[in-house]
């Protein structure tokens, strides 16, 4: 297979990301950003069997804690390349010694000119406010930083050029299924969206897709933590998204079905593995791909869709939701 | 001042703490200890300038991940000491090398005797099944370990000792208080609750007590992720309650209120910087600590008290929600 005009990009960071035996990955980013943050911990954690950590942002920029950063990759996650605080906790990082990488869609961004290298998304313009395409590119370059990192860069690759035919052929089939949930859930205040291990960064994405655009309070959990507390807040208007994919997490998820089924609440199980999913109103299950790590870019289709369609059935604009705008500048 | 029975054990861990040098502090637990983690984080980032994360409980226990352990110093939070995945963490956490310690209210747990050395919360049996003084005695245990460990502890113990006569002092005037706000909010569905930096664990806390408790959808989110996402969903129905304290992340705080308020929401402010809050409909204000990584102490007690006259106001057992129980055995 030749060689795609970023594979040198990705080698000379994977190389110097080798170079420095990180004893921690920090991950930064808010919003989507920072759920891809959520999936790199376990790419890195599974991969190379790094320690990855979502790192406080305000620990360095807001307290100036006395943090050793020299063993540290950071790795600062920004659509736009914009976001105050990440550029300035990826500046500071920088000037304390940790090795810092951007992943964004403005390589010419602040946050890529703070970094000491760039990988850009290269996703072309995001045209609505919130990101979908970014999302994907981004847990598709945390993978292969991973992978690279494992010595399995190609194998990654070869497994992401299959994932994006896969998503190829489900756009059209989901985008037709989604529709049915999103009449019935047109009246719906509040979700829980479950997902665990690899699929906690999905569950995160979607819950906030949903908040975003269709001004559902959708909080994402773990399946364990919904036993330790929310499950009790559930009842027929409550219903809960899952993202069973077939992995050593699965049964945490089947057991979290099972215990929102027993509160009353309505299931909607995605993902490659919903099947297992027992007594789901509605299933929206997703092709396996090659290798279990890329199951969330597959994941995340569905959730996407459905954030869509839902926005469509209750007459809001899901491309420009009210207050929000294409670059945050919030601290 | 004399020493506290407790002394030599706080002590001795701080010892075996500070000779293993940590590269990474991992905390681990669900729920109100999983909130306790995030207190954790800054304690340990703000007093030793320490690294510490909440860590994955799956990449260890599902997925059994290559990860280096031996320059972690691991902590294990569980109420009970019978939390199963946190058990099985703190075990393969040990056997691979790390210094384990365990901080429970049943030192003679499970999880006690998994762990290298126990820290005994010593709150007494929990009646109700909803954590209430056990969060608290594990974020003092918390603090004086993260103070011991900076040469700080008899600072922290001290300015402990000041926090309970605070405390002791503040419950008569909030309990009148948060009965107002309760009566307002008897029909509220959903909340965010507001907070950054040595706040956030406090904000996590708050809300996982008005959804176990209140049976209220309410998310916790940090100042700056309000903006990314979910200030799209706020409306006049969906109040925010924010909890300020005077320190380096205020400012954030108090740009997220004003976004709420744009947004037509109301607002609660509570914390010791409750006053800066402009334009909240209810303020609850809690007394400044000596030190102020000690605030959060004080500032979840409005939530505490809130949430129990919430659940009364409409007619739930705040002490027995339904669906939950005193341990929580979920995988």
């Amino acid at each position: 297979m030749p060689k795609g005009p970023q594979e040198p990009v990705f080698e000379a960071v994977t190389r110097a990301m080798v170079e420095r035996a990180p004893s921690v990955v920090r991950l930064v980013g808010h919003g989507s950003s920072d759920a891809a943050a959520s999936y790199g911990v376990y790419a890195f954690g599974l991969l190379p069997g790094w320690t990855a950590m979502r790192d406080s942002i305000s620990l360095t920029v807001y307290y100036d804690a006395a943090l050793d950063l020299s063993g540290s990759v950071v790795i600062g996650l920004s659509q736009s390349g914009e976001t105050p605080d990440v550029v300035e906790y990826v500046r500071r990082a920088r000037a304390r010694g940790a090795l810092t990488v951007a992943i964004t869609n403005g390589p010419e961004s602040a946050l890529g000119e703070a970094a000491e290298a760039t990988i850009p998304l290269a996703a072309g313009p995001e045209r609505a406010v919130a990101a979908s395409k970014t999302f994907l590119n981004t847990l598709a370059a945390l993978a292969l930083l991973a992978g690279g990192a494992a010595g399995r860069g190609p194998e990654i690759g070869q497994g992401l050029r299959r994932v994006s035919e896969q998503l190829a052929e489900s756009l059209a089939p989901l985008e037709a299924a989604v529709k049915t949930v999103a009449t019935a859930f047109a009246y719906v205040g509040r979700m829980y969206v479950i997902g665990r291990g690899i699929e906690f960064g999905t569950a995160r994405e979607v819950a906030l897709k949903l908040t975003e655009t269709c001004r559902v309070a959708a909080e994402p959990l773990t399946a364990t933590d919904l036993a330790h507390g929310p499950v009790a807040a559930l009842d027929s208007m409550f219903p809960v998204w899952t993202i069973a994919s077939r992995d050593e997490s699965l049964p945490t998820l089947i057991d979290a079905a099972a215990r929102v089924r027993e509160a009353g609440a309505t299931l909607v199980a995605s993902g490659n593995a919903a099947e297992e999913i027992e007594g789901a109103a509605y299933v929206l299950p997703v092709p396996e791909p090659s290798h279990p790590i890329l199951a969330p870019l597959l994941s995340v289709l569905p959730g996407q869709l459905f954030a869509g369609a839902l926005a469509h059935a209750k007459g809001l604009d899901a491309d420009y939701p009210v207050g929000l705008s294409k670059v945050t500048r919030a601290r």
